[in-house]
């Protein structure tokens, strides 16, 4: 095979342009610069279930046209193409690595005939399959614990990729739950997750549900152990209490060990698995399977949208160029995530794992150093409650910190009252574009401690609703961006190759903790004499 | 009173020699390079209760000398001193601004004396003597609801300092609850959180506890009219089931609407309010009054141990020159905190309001520019969840991110299990041991993508276990660090007027969604015409 036909950011012909451009970017400070030639208005792309606003980044038409140029030249779209139709991208050329299709999306591709990709999306449909006759029995009472109960509580076991997307999705949709399920998550090794856990749950009436694409993660496999252990003091049976989510073939995948077996494969990476089983099994057992039918709608409709190649018609192309704009060029090291929804209070942490995980590479996908900075520090925690704890840095420190506000027109559970002539919907809605008009425009003033230098880059993504359908093409809509980048910087998004020397060296830890004493001295055993040099007390 | 009397980082004699030490810091990818001279040995703070570990930085001998001297030269635990006996240091010289003492520390200064601070540690232990006699009467039965019932629950309303540092020590102290008692909080004006918290408590067996230092918190006072209304629907009297958190003589220092009132003072921020009534009302309730003395004890022994000279035998002095050379000599322009405990799963959260509030500051404390960087972004997870998430760019990523891992000997509930030959706590230590030396020593590989750069800072707090008196401690070490650098910035850490723009700007938002709609185009209607131009649907 030929060499790798991509290339990257810094390779880009129209790159040193937009590096002229970057030295000398839109004012959002003059009189009226957030009015001028109508960019508010003009500033907007419209989607069926997302409207992106984007009048208050540092940008005018020369740069979204060389960014357009830019998508062009390094072929975003025909990449994410190929992506869903079943390409081996992820790989580096020429050494050894995963080897792999990446076809998460294929999880959701349900609601067209022909699917994008045959193959993955037919066994998309036959794991759903498995999922609705799972949760029609447990609806009709055909499927109950040893008493004749119902099933009314399912503890999530799982970390990383099993644990971040599901549970942010799991907040974010809490209103929507079918009356008495209950839904607790068991991530940490720390035996006090489990432990706190396992305590405050009715385990006669529990479903535990365990999620490892391997089969082989420590640190789940090790909770699995307490559940049991806590179910069979409880006099329970656990192969009748505990589900599996595994990779077909994986150490789980052990059918006489629990209750039911869903599967996920190879080609969908962890932290892009939440709309397959990893995901809809706990959130089916929650909001029931029409609800997430609708949450896998709304991911696919993301999906088809963007396949457009118009920059200005393509939210995740046009989010992931901004971007790009703000941290390759304009040099601002991190992003902020901040949703003006409680219900999206974990949302920032699981787009951590999406984003730094994918694209906290330094090698192109040719084994070369990237010659660009990659994926920024990703942060963020729900507004208005940041308003009153970092906001002080975002606009007055000497950091720039470029920002992603996300924001609904209406409440998830419609109870709400006026107080001082407004609604808490209003005031959360209000607080959310004074800061973007705030951190854009600044102001000037006598006491230099009321003085805000503004021109600090925000935009919006708005929808009416945190509904299930609006939640999936929010998830879908990230990932796309985070796949655009990652085609961008010619890096491969989809390894992690970054958390293998930690866990390599974790072993040897482990091994130096259990070895009887002994005079030698390893790296380990120095570490942790100076760590365990102090007297026990307290 | 003369020009203020201190200088800044820039200023400092010492600060052309740091630069030129950063040319070329530690190698800590060398053979041996983490044993070399004993460091990790050598590179050890003990104080009482924390030990800090901090080998893995990237320092040596002689900037450690520089460092001390820098703390010399900018006076900055004699600063300290003055700041916790009475020092008017929340001020700018010349300018408008808040002119106030800082006195956090008073409020736990109630082991010693005499007190430091003679006036605020009595007002401090009359609020202290209030709470006794109300948690007594509590316990004994004498204070019930109208049934004859004991309250059980309490729901803390509050926002920014009133939650933030509250609430994560909450989560940090969970295992020390009396049997029964249950605490919700509240603090975002999205009526979702209001909503869902209210519809889960009995309220009639339930206190509400309002915190706002100034009586006028708009997120605060709209909380607490849901719940005086939630209250009245099920037919409970408001006066009877909330109390009072606030500064004497607010406007919500209204005894006739609360069954207790108790006081903060305007020498205290709402971000280093954790031990005051703020934090403690709520701690005392769920778990009694003998354990918050004990978390009190803890941080007051840290604001003793703070006062020391030598930066290596001060842990809060020494973790903030650390802090300087990675961020203003190093230029890493973020911090990760990264808790290897459950339980510390929202301190991250109160670090980046006490540190980003405090010091995301562009001017000196006589109203000039900066001319250095001042507070770095703080942001973090616990790990091993984090390993499984973002650890990917700290190792391999293209930004440096300077690490302060937090881990304890034992774990707090004491419930675990061997699996695999190792306990969960050993496995737990075993990561975060791992995770150090791998940031520290990389990895060289023929595989490029197998290769770990190495020469990622870190240090490690550690303890022997997350009890009340540790997590006072915790909370008064990150207080005092903040302040030292703080203090080395030349900046003024205990205002926040950055958050006043958007508050202010909010309010015509608000009067432009009520007004009635007229062709007037303000900013504030053009922007939310877009915003808003979406059909209804869904």
């Amino acid at each position: 095979m030929m060499a790798h036909p991509f290339k990257g950011l810094a390779d880009a012909k129209v790159f040193p342009e937009l590096v002229r451009l970057a030295e000398n970017p839109y004012d959002l400070t003059g009189v009226q610069a957030l009015q001028t030639d109508g960019r508010l208005a003009r500033y907007v792309c419209r989607s069926e279930l997302w409207h992106l606003h984007y009048g208050a980044e540092r940008i005018d038409d020369s740069v979204l046209e060389r960014l357009q140029e830019l998508a062009d030249e390094l072929r975003l779209v025909e990449q994410f193409k190929m992506m869903r139709r079943g390409a081996v991208l992820n790989k580096i050329e020429g050494f050894a690595s995963e080897n792999r299709q990446v076809l998460h999306t294929a999880s959701r591709d349900l609601f067209h005939t022909p699917p994008t990709e045959l193959q993955a999306s037919n066994e998309a449909r036959r794991e759903i399959e498995k999922l609705r006759t799972f949760l029609a029995a447990l609806e009709t009472g055909q499927l109950v614990n040893k008493h004749g109960q119902p099933f009314d509580t399912m503890v999530h076991i799982g970390i990383g990729g099993s644990d971040l997307g599901p549970r942010s999705i799991f907040e974010a949709l809490k209103a929507y739950g079918l009356p008495g399920r209950k839904v607790r998550f068991i991530a940490n090794v720390d035996p006090d997750d489990a432990a706190r856990v396992l305590a405050e749950v009715n385990l006669a009436t529990t479903l535990v549900n365990i999620v490892s694409k391997s089969g082989t993660t420590l640190e789940t496999l090790t909770n699995e152990q307490h559940a049991r252990l806590a179910l069979e003091r409880a006099g329970l049976n656990p192969a009748q209490h505990c589900i599996a989510v595994t990779g077909e073939k994986s150490p789980m995948d052990n059918p006489g060990r629990y209750l039911r077996s869903f599967y996920m494969f190879d080609y969908i990476g962890g932290r892009y698995s939440s709309t397959s089983m990893v995901g809809t099994v706990m959130l089916g057992f929650y909001m029931g399977f029409s609800r997430v039918m609708e949450y896998l709608q709304g991911a696919a409709i993301v999906d088809h949208e963007a396949e457009v190649t118009d920059i200005r018609k393509n939210i995740p192309l046009l989010l992931a160029l901004l971007g790009i704009w703000n941290h390759n060029f304009l040099r601002h090291p991190t992003l902020a995530v901040l949703p003006y929804s409680q219900a999206l209070h974990r949302f920032p942490a699981h787009l951590q794992q999406c984003d730094m995980e994918s694209n906290g590479k330094s090698i192109d996908r040719t084994g070369a150093d990237v010659r660009s900075k990659t994926g920024p520090i990703i942060w963020g925690e729900p507004g208005t409650n940041g308003q009153h704890a970092f906001y002080q840095l975002l606009h007055q420190g000497t950091e720039i910190v470029p920002v992603e506000f996300i924001g609904f027109r209406h409440s998830q559970y419609g109870m709400d009252a006026a107080v001082g002539g407004s609604t808490s919907q209003q005031k959360l809605l209000a607080n959310l574009f004074a800061q973007m008009v705030a951190m854009a425009v600044g102001q000037p003033s006598d006491n230099p401690n009321k003085k805000f230098p503004g021109n600090r880059p925000s935009c919006c993504l708005f929808a009416e609703r945190l509904t299930p359908k609006v939640m999936g093409a929010l998830l879908a809509l990230y990932e796309a961006k985070i796949a655009f980048q990652g085609f961008a910087w010619n890096i491969n998004s989809f390894d992690q190759e970054g958390v293998q020397l930690g866990k390599a060296l974790a072993t040897g830890f482990l091994r130096a903790m259990s070895d009887p004493p002994s005079t030698d001295e390893t790296l380990e055993k120095v570490f942790m004499n100076q760590l365990f040099a102090m007297p026990e007390r307290q």
